[in-house]
């Protein structure tokens, strides 16, 4: 029996792996006109960032983290998200301080989390995000929802709904959160264990409880929106302005929280409404977290960012029956019979390549027929035949594909000839 | 303090990310021309699958995986190299049975070892690689070495030089394998001890030893070349004939060997020859593994494939003074100034920018001055001034920064102006 791929993970392969890159290409294009540069960060962090960064009483941090130590002893976790080592390295190498601000970022690559598989979820999966530091502007909150909307409408997908919320600042959430320990304390015996926990840690996520969600006090819990003091209201109303004046439609949903602490003013999500796209609708999830720089050891700073999941974007793309153009033909198949030919052969290809020309031949030692085949399959657009006969006349036999017209080229212009033909 | 990025990882920051972006699509572009297809397998595979397809006796398995048990139990590793994982996949999907044959494919991603962390030496680095599987033929030999030198020489390197070797069939390498033994099992109480364990287990590894290099019995050892049948050496003769046609240059070099069972046949590295590149410089490795398939669970299936790091690609291109071409300037950026002027100008970015340009405005509500100032900073080639006379006047000054010649526009007409003046 053979090794097989892990649990929970995919291979791209050829014909899919084209979607990823168009895909992925669009987004970096989108990221240059809006001037978000690309960072980097490892595949690994150590624990105690997810901790601070993600939130100790988080499911992914208490149940989906793949923690392991390294031959140093040190705890390494793979990155469950992208946020909190995005704000590692802003802080680490001091970007609070360059003369560029607000410091505008985009990342692209794997993340981690051990849940159950299912359709669509996968334990490594690829996130798209983008990250504003150093600003609080309702504008450039705008402009980080602009910059996901653009990019899933670039790609052709309708069904969409932006879903926002403010959760105000420090004084609008402490007063919230007051209402919502007394509204919830009489009865949280009725409540799941975890939200018997949250209720003096963190309240705001018993709102976000998959469990508890149809009992009756969920639905008549105060809403943030009646807490937020006269800066934040104003602060939200700005960011919604901006959004109406660009043309982004949105739907207020005062249930919309981010569970941390040093989240605070705008949260959204971009969902899809694609029938049959399934029960899990958000594409994209995002936020304001102006108290995480301080958390992670910088100074103050504000900060806000977005992240979403190229697989789920695919599956809405698939949903909404988008197909992606995709093209990459050969522009030239030599079909060389013979050693002589071949060795011929191979310097053209050579030379046709650095040309930007794609081109390919036979590497079985087939017979013609079959040559000809295999340039068929890959839809080459010329084939250009070199046998004993041709290779005595120092001639290729150039034929069009599309056309079915042929031609005799001395083989010493055949690479001028070829260019040529294809201007 | 706060939380720092891991020992031997790196951040890739914007400035230094473009050089890495420009080296990537290089090897994109040349991978289409020359038809090689993307392949994307998992950050982590069964460790099973790197303890037979890199080799139990190598150092990367014995002391420098990440190995780490999923709360599921299994035992996991962060792949060390591509080629694992490459084959694995072929195999798993069968890739073996599809009518393209050969199958060209290329990977570019992070591979994990853990490593005593030194200048230019990562625990986390990225590896682009090539793999063609499915063709015993000398000019897919050629080309994959082609392909590699292709991208060196595009990115301006000079320095280069292509080091080869045969390690003949399995029939040769038996022969060899005897000669070998009876070579070193005299003294080999004078080798160190995992040079005496490989003596029975695989003696060819002895040649790589980095302690043992200077023993006299290394230099006297027998060459694989004296071993090689018929056969291979035909096989041999004609890829460096075909290099030669290609025009590259090459030596033969008989101590140039992979240690593993299932490699045999061509075995190459591109070295950088520059001045002050520094001790280890090996650019590129890579060789033919006709076993591996078979290994993995497959039928048997010829193979050949190259990994090049790109950390050490940068590195050489430092080391040559070769400078990448890199440019993302601001097409234009709005001084705005006031609410109004801001929230009209927010509509022209949008506008802007869904024509391909790169557009910005200032998120901190600075002064014109300062605002002047950031556009500079980012190399602006127009700045749009919307201030309170524009905003009332209904237009706004436009100013070419390269040229200093500014025109009023009306704000109307202001996206179609800057389509015309930017053709």
């Amino acid at each position: 029996m053979s090794i097989q791929i892990p649990r929970g993970t995919q291979d791209i392969l050829p014909g899919e792996v084209e979607k990823w890159q168009f895909v992925e290409d669009t987004a970096k294009e989108i990221c240059r006109t809006y001037q978000y540069k690309e960072i980097r960060t490892p595949i690994f962090e150590h624990t105690e960032l997810f901790q601070k960064g993600v939130g100790d009483t988080t499911d992914i941090v208490q149940k989906e983290m793949y923690t392991f130590e390294d031959r140093g002893g040190r705890s390494l976790t793979l990155r469950p998200e992208g946020t909190a080592s995005v704000v590692r390295s802003f802080t680490q190498h001091k970007m609070f301080g360059q003369p560029n601000q607000p410091v505008k970022l985009f990342y692209n690559g794997p993340m981690f989390r051990y849940e159950r598989p299912q359709a669509g979820r996968f334990r490594q999966f690829v996130q798209f995000g983008v990250e504003a530091l150093g600003s609080e502007d309702p504008a450039i909150d705008a402009e980080v929802i602009s910059l996901a909307m653009t990019l899933y409408k670039k790609l052709g997908l309708k069904s969409l709904k932006l879903v926002i919320n403010s959760l105000g600042d420090k004084e609008s959430r402490i007063s919230h959160r007051t209402a919502l320990i007394n509204h919830f304390q009489p009865r949280i015996e009725e409540f799941c264990s975890d939200c018997q926990n949250r209720l003096e840690k963190n309240p705001l996520r018993i709102l976000d409880c998959k469990k508890d969600r149809d009992h009756e006090l969920m639905k008549s819990a105060p809403s943030i929106l009646d807490y937020l003091n006269n800066e934040s209201k104003t602060y939200f109303d700005k960011v919604l302005l901006y959004l109406k004046e660009l043309g982004i439609e949105y739907e207020v949903d005062p249930t919309l929280v981010r569970g941390l602490d040093y989240y605070n003013h705008t949260a959204f999500e971009i969902m899809s409404s694609a029938e049959g796209f399934g029960a899990i609708t958000t594409l994209c999830g995002g936020g304001r977290y102006n108290g995480l720089v301080q958390e992670m050891g910088g100074p103050e700073t504000p900060g806000i960012g977005f992240a979403l999941s190229i697989e789920r974007l695919l599956a809405a793309l698939e949903a909404e029956n988008i197909q992606l153009p995709y093209e990459n033909p050969v522009d030239c198949f030599i079909v060389a019979l013979g050693e002589e030919a071949k060795l011929k052969a191979a310097v053209l290809l050579q030379q046709l390549r650095q040309h930007s020309f794609s081109a390919d031949m036979d590497y079985l030692d087939r017979k013609m027929k079959a040559q000809f085949k295999a340039a068929d399959r890959v839809h080459a657009k010329y084939v250009a035949i070199l046998g004993e006969d041709e290779l005595q006349k120092r001639i290729i036999n150039l034929k069009n594909m599309e056309t079915g017209e042929q031609k005799e080229v001395a083989i010493t212009d055949f690479v001028n000839q070829f260019i040529q033909l294809s201007k």
